[in-house]
């Protein structure tokens, strides 16, 4: 028996792309990636929902989400534990940046392994650095998910030491806003902090689900605050919620948020078991 | 005998590109749009150099650029009037920001028919509206000709007027910087001037032209200086020297410095004939 195609496009299996598409030609178009566990999407709805809201912003239209979900179960089709990544793409269009008048959009969905997260990373946490890359403030874009990740791919580059996990992202003006993957969330003085995501940085869905469960201030959060942070923790579609174990000169303890968070994930059904 | 493929993928005729590629996952990459008038583009060094220099920024692999030279005369091969864009990515990678650590860059050389400008265009000039859209500003990714132009796409939505023919755009300090298309150049107090790209904006092609045979100051520009101009015009690899009519309530005569701009691109072999 063939193995299922883990990629497909417009629904066709394991097919290419128009290198007139315009994801390619402009990074037109968006994404999300979701962590399917034993064939089982916990977050899908708020996946939809930002999919949803991202395209009504860039004029994009709307995904037939009953025919996403039923590709993103194939594709995921036999995989224990997936991540499947949607791409609507504005489609094939003639060089130049006006949108067409009838947009024909581009569907691709693929199945990737997911990635391996150790059980001391959810226990005890990760390093992150301090990126130099400084994120841009674009509010037409701010938290889409969208095709333009360039300042992703710099910032990520500019460490290859395997011990550091992730980098994190301020904006011009110096405020905290997220890391190179994840959001990132603080408890300062006992409060449940996480930046503003008005300016720049991807309004992740896993950030979402954190604010529908917990007591959140959405705030502007100056990297000097960090120091002072009882816990420290990120959030992501794809790990969950991971403890920062250190931060620059800075060393965190996972703490009682961090725990009850990653025990809502373990009920959502998310294998992020920390012993 | 079969028509001449007009678009080629590493170098294969009419072939179609990776679902998985870098260019359409995070906008990796950046492209060139090159006219050829005849088979000849006379701007192909300036070309070949601002690739080289963004590769270098974008920590991507130099092209080959006689390969490229050969591919770009096949494709526009038998056409009178074209516009050659090469793209160029950092190639098929896995999920995930970081770099490959040894990339296959992909390669696309796609030719279009050259858009058809109006003599009456290039003799009285064309109409700008200014952009409500405000462009972000990122000094690592300034000046380049990168596939992260969504800013340009909602920018260019913003109007659906078909006598309007570009935007203006500002930075979000209210500083001039280029149109959705082209750069922009002013003569103030009878001096030539244009925006400093250090933080944002693409670095033309035509621009660097413009900057080899006239004497220019490369500097900051209010958008409250434009009605002083005493002439506007845009700059285009594609479109060359057009002047600008009209911005906002403004109207603009092209005059002698235009005028000498217009007379270099025609000798360069740009059929701009403005009569």
């Amino acid at each position: 028996m063939a193995a299922p195609s883990r990629l497909l496009v417009d629904g066709a299996a394991d097919a290419a792309l128009s290198p007139l598409d315009r994801g390619l030609a402009y990074g037109d178009g968006l994404f999300e990636t979701i962590r399917f566990v034993a064939g089982r999407a916990a977050l899908w709805p708020r996946h939809m929902q930002r999919l949803r809201e991202s395209c009504a912003r860039l004029c994009l239209p709307a995904p037939d989400e009953a025919l996403l979900a039923r590709e993103a179960a194939a594709v995921a089709d036999g995989m224990a534990d997936a991540v499947v990544r949607i791409t609507i793409t504005r489609g094939v269009g003639e060089r130049g940046y006006a949108m067409p008048a009838s947009p024909q959009p581009t569907r691709i969905v693929a199945a990737f392994a997911a990635p391996v997260t150790a059980p001391e990373t959810y226990r005890d946490g990760l390093r992150l650095r301090l990126c130099q890359l400084r994120l841009a403030e674009q509010p037409l874009l701010a938290g889409i998910k969208h095709l333009n990740r360039l300042e992703q791919v710099l910032a990520r580059a500019e460490w290859d030491d395997p011990s550091i996990a992730d980098g994190l992202l301020l904006d011009g003006a110096g405020r905290v806003i997220c890391t190179t993957m994840a959001n990132l969330f603080a408890v300062i003085g006992g409060a449940l902090v996480t930046p503003s995501l008005e300016r720049c940085g991807v309004a992740g869905v896993a950030r979402a689900e954190v604010l529908a469960v917990r007591e959140v201030r959405v705030r502007e959060l100056a990297l000097g605050e960090l120091p002072h942070a009882q816990e420290l923790f990120l959030s992501s579609s794809v790990r969950g919620i991971v403890p920062v174990r250190s931060m620059a000169e800075t060393v965190y303890v996972p703490g009682p948020v961090t725990r009850a968070l990653q025990s809502h994930w373990r009920e959502l059904g998310f294998p992020t078991e920390h012993s």
